[in-house]
């Protein structure tokens, strides 16, 4: 995008100059980019820049706030689910607990069954690529709100919702800001992979000193997020970003239709895909692992997917498929996998 | 620097473009990085690319570090000194003991009379000024070797060390890379406190598996420095920066000789600003805090200096001055502080 490109062309020269030097900022990151948040993200809710925090990745975000909770504190995880809540809270030596969301009620996350301090939750979610609707957030407030439960809830793929009835911000369910923690990046929107930016909301109604102590944190653990990719991020709010982050991101689910159709058409049932650049696809044979699935794409059709076991032992029977392709990949892809099955 | 400059202009030209676009790089680093670094920094050891590190910040690094070891190893640090280490620790929920460096001993560091699992040593040092000679570090290390303790060897000033006898790295010790991990930043040397950018060796000669449980660990908990931040560090390796960074850093000790030569003048007690850009001074009156210092500096003066208490109660009688301004900012200081004393 070429106004973000530009802006970081400007910050590399502003660290160039002595008159414009930025040298250590706020470990929480630039008033200029969590005013733009606030307006562009948050414009419907009350949030001030205390309450949001820049920083370098969703992936380092979601585990370090575990820091923020007592050690002994139980971890609620539903699987199969991105790896790195579970991974990232055994570095920390956390107590988890698993459970599974069941697919005759089509992946949406199960309600635990007894109290967890703390409930990852992922939506836009990862891998199943279905985008949790109002009521069932709604439920899931109502569990953290009985239980005093944090919902840490990861976002990161917040900029492909779209659908009617699909929340983009878990802030819409009524409560939510005394229970949510929610995690959004640049990287999914405006391709700050390489870049490294995110952000989060800790609401101060979760408690009146949550930002307290997390600021004290922020100040001891971490010197800030790169002023260069701070001011990228600021600029992917420009009306022309916005337009084209709008643009990307359409024609990245229209990618995902086409190949949720293709296996459909193939005979397989496919799950997500309409908010989110990820299908989750049903393995037709039993017996067959998800690895097994995954060597045979590698080497029979040169096609990458994700082996549903990464997620959890729940994800043996299905693999992960991305639309995060050019339309000529796509259908090259398509292509090879028709040819594949039908002969 | 010029060539940093322009490295990092090129690689937000890289980033904007598919066919040189870089998203998630190894969470541990791009390898052109670590090469610039093991040839430039470490060339007469035997380090590989996968004993070094990329990573934001070397405050982030000193501290994250401790998820290496069991959660009850003690952790030995040695006042006063930068906060970071027990701040850090503390937020980590660990078990500290302080030991003293003493004045009468020029401020060395006081090897601990008891077993740490790993301890803190900073050369050179942050606030004192000292950086630590080869016979002290010997001791150290000895130490670390009879006592199975890891020194962390935050070294991320290491770049003003220039006189003899005294080692710019750890590793210049014999046994040192088996018991020693060190810390390293470009923000002081090639002006990175912006741009976020440090790196740290964890030797293999530590333990065979060290590194296999540390990649693990940066897997599932970060997702690697920035691209840009990562090509301008490696452009502060080409003769041209090095020659500059050479002249800044010489510039910098020029101006703390300054500094020091006039608060000895005035007949004040004075530590450090050989090999480093700050000094450690005494102050005369008894029954004044450094707080005391810190306010009168500020409203009388005009000038900012660091009370001592910051770093350990040890610290109450002394605050740090900082040689790192213009030759012009330092020149009128001195008059001010001169102006004062002197009337």
């Amino acid at each position: 995008m070429k106004p973000v490109i530009d802006a970081m062309h400007r910050a590399v020269e502003d660290l160039s100059q002595m008159e414009t030097f930025h040298g250590y900022g706020a470990s929480s990151g630039y008033d200029f980019l969590k005013k733009a948040i606030l307006k562009n993200d948050y414009a419907k809710f009350h949030f001030s820049t205390d309450e949001i925090y820049i920083s370098n990745g969703t992936k380092t975000d979601v585990c370090s706030i575990l820091e923020l909770f007592d050690e002994n504190a139980t971890i609620g995880i539903i699987g199969p689910i991105y790896p790195i809540y579970k991974n990232g809270s055994l570095c920390l030596n956390r107590k988890i607990r698993f459970f599974s969301s069941k697919e005759e009620e089509g992946f949406l996350p199960t309600i635990p069954n007894e109290k967890v301090d703390i409930l990852y939750l992922c939506s836009p979610n990862n891998p199943i690529g279905i985008a949790y609707d109002e009521n069932t957030l709604k439920k899931i407030v109502e569990y953290a709100i009985r239980n005093e439960t944090i919902i840490l809830f990861d976002n990161a793929y917040y900029a492909f919702v779209h659908s009617q009835g699909i929340p983009k911000s878990i802030y819409e369910i009524e409560g939510a800001e005394k229970v949510a923690i929610e995690f959004r990046s640049f990287s999914k929107s405006a391709s700050f992979t390489g870049v490294r930016c995110s952000y989060f909301v800790i609401p101060n109604a979760i408690h009146p000193s949550i930002n307290d102590v997390w600021k004290k944190r922020t100040i001891n653990r971490f010197n800030g997020a790169d002023y260069i990719a701070q001011r990228g991020a600021e600029a992917s709010y420009l009306e022309e970003s916005k337009e084209e982050i709008q643009k990307n991101m359409k024609d990245y689910l229209v990618h995902t239709k086409i190949l949720k159709e293709a296996f459909h058409d193939l005979g397989f049932t496919v799950y997500g895909g309409e908010d989110s650049p990820f299908i989750w696809v049903k393995n037709k044979e039993k017996n067959v692992t998800s690895w097994d699935i995954f060597h045979l794409y590698l080497e029979k059709l040169n096609i990458i997917i994700t082996p549903g076991i990464i997620f959890g032992l729940e994800g043996n029977q299905f693999f992960r498929v991305s639309g995060l392709a050019s339309v000529e990949t796509i259908q090259k892809a398509i292509e090879r996998i028709k040819r594949y099955y039908e002969s």
